[in-house]
């Protein structure tokens, strides 16, 4: 049997810092990150592939914005913003992964499937909404928003305006996760849980209903890999390898670590929140899951051999 | 084996000419459209729900062209809108179908599947352009826009503007037909060809790229239903029962009509463009390549003996 392998990358990975985010920037941008994933293709591996959209969600929930200003369109909460999101970005992707595959005739079908992911009425994160999203407002916009509809804004610390916050609750369940495994197992090359999934949860027995809220990525692609019993994750970012020290004269590359390392290098703090340490945390809940290695690198060394930091049982 | 149906409704059945287009009303809407759907799965049938997006691709052409202004987005063609609406409808019938079966106790699974249509880049379609989409603009923003990129704008009969208007070009091909008919016969309810399929074609050997044009969904199902030998093709309608000589004194709803019937009555002028004639001429397809029949009604009638009118071989 082929091995199984879950590649996660960030929707930075569509749409850099530096670029406008036309869609011509977004498609060349699709198709070389399709590229990256030939040396796993060639390495007979079967893929699921998952992906960010911190990026384009933002300017999902702009031009919502805008519509609302200017057509007086009914405003569109966020988890149509990330499904908007998922239809987007794993069509660009499944396009140009075709063209990649058809370029090295290699005989592939691919297949976006939309990513709802239950999370907990109960996270603890719902009591503490730290992430933005959407447009900068003035004080009294933010302040009417509050008083209409319980939305919170913190203060942009540039002082670019207030933005809404939302919370980022722990990925539970992945719907479709049955399918996606067998769909990937079966040869074809699988785009799921965009954006870290569609978040729901059940208001009541029988109605699912979707939240206002982000899912880290990283952490739902471990958790699907570790339900679908991949052989690997790849967790892509900036950097070819992991490092303690980051930033400082004392600096140092991984190549290997243990769960038991990664855990102590995380309570010395030397990976930042919102970067490198959900990053971490996604890899170790992969590999005590499923014993298998995690890795985290560039898009540049997926699959390369000794390329990236490896994050091992033991 | 259990029978498999393929079934069309429209983007009006989730956002109606009166409504507002909020969320509430339009997942309520998804809600109603998917217990229609109660019918066919309690006789046991799969299904392959697809759906049309001509409201919803509406308002997000809209978004865009209000994000562009206010806030300078870079605009984003309608395959991408196409591919925004198909996340968005996708997930709010996905989730309003899981509320349904949980109510009922029905132990089926549901996916949605992101879904590209070939077309044939010399379709004459091309030449003669006549689906309005997006903004009404004045005059000189057309005139501006045409000499930018060449989009072709048709003053509105209505005297509401200048409006941007795409080729209706023919379905070709259904992308992960295979992977949409095993996962139906396996018992998923598998919702895809959204909006008719974002379409796309060859512009080169290993280039697919995506157009600005709309594909007729009502001919994409029947396409997708003959091709995967579905044994029934529901096309959904405002009215239950198709008629001829339709809003005159000698008004006449039909109950069967052979496709040879099918198409006199086609050439006679019977059903409006834009409206019955495309249902009728995808249910001709549909009869004609499976010898099965199709089925044109109103939601409420989906699946109930003798309900709308049946279109058969002869």
């Amino acid at each position: 049997m082929k091995k199984l392998a879950v590649v996660a990358f960030g929707g930075n990975a569509l749409l850099r810092g530096d670029q406008a985010g036309t869609i011509e920037e977004q498609e060349q941008n699709a198709l070389d990150t399709c590229e990256r994933l030939l040396t796993l293709i060639n390495r007979d591996y079967n893929v699921v592939l998952t992906h960010g959209n911190g990026p384009q969600v933002g300017n999902i929930l702009l031009a919502n914005a805008a519509g609302n200003q200017v057509y007086n369109l009914p405003e569109m909460p966020l988890d149509i913003c990330v499904a908007y999101s998922q239809g987007f970005i794993g069509y660009i992707l499944e396009q140009q992964m075709r063209n990649v595959l058809r370029a090295h005739d290699l005989d592939r079908d691919v297949i976006t499937i939309i990513t709802q992911v239950l999370v907990d009425r109960d996270d603890p994160a719902f009591d503490n909404p730290i992430k933005p999203i959407g447009p900068y407002y003035t004080k009294e916009f933010a302040d009417k928003m509050t008083a209409e509809n319980g939305s919170i804004f913190r203060e942009d610390p540039r002082g670019r305006g207030w933005r809404k916050v939302v919370a980022s609750p722990k990925p539970l369940v992945i719907s479709n996760q049955r399918s996606i495994e067998r769909i990937a197992r079966d040869g074809q090359i699988v785009i799921a849980v965009g954006g870290g999934g569609i978040p729901a949860f059940y208001v009541a027995e029988n109605k699912l209903q979707g939240i206002d809220a982000v899912i880290d990525k990283d952490l739902a692609s471990a958790l699907l890999g570790g339900n679908i019993n991949a052989d690997k994750l790849f967790i892509l970012t900036d950097i070819p390898k992991v490092c303690i020290n980051y930033n400082t004269p004392q600096e140092k590359a991984i190549d290997r670590m243990s769960v038991r390392q990664a855990k102590q290098y995380l309570a010395e703090g030397h990976f930042a929140e919102g970067s490198m340490a959900p990053k971490i945390r996604a890899a170790i809940h992969f590999v005590k899951h499923t014993s298998r290695d995690a890795i985290i690198t560039s898009a540049g060394l997926l699959g390369v051999d000794n390329g990236g930091t490896r994050i091992s049982i033991v």
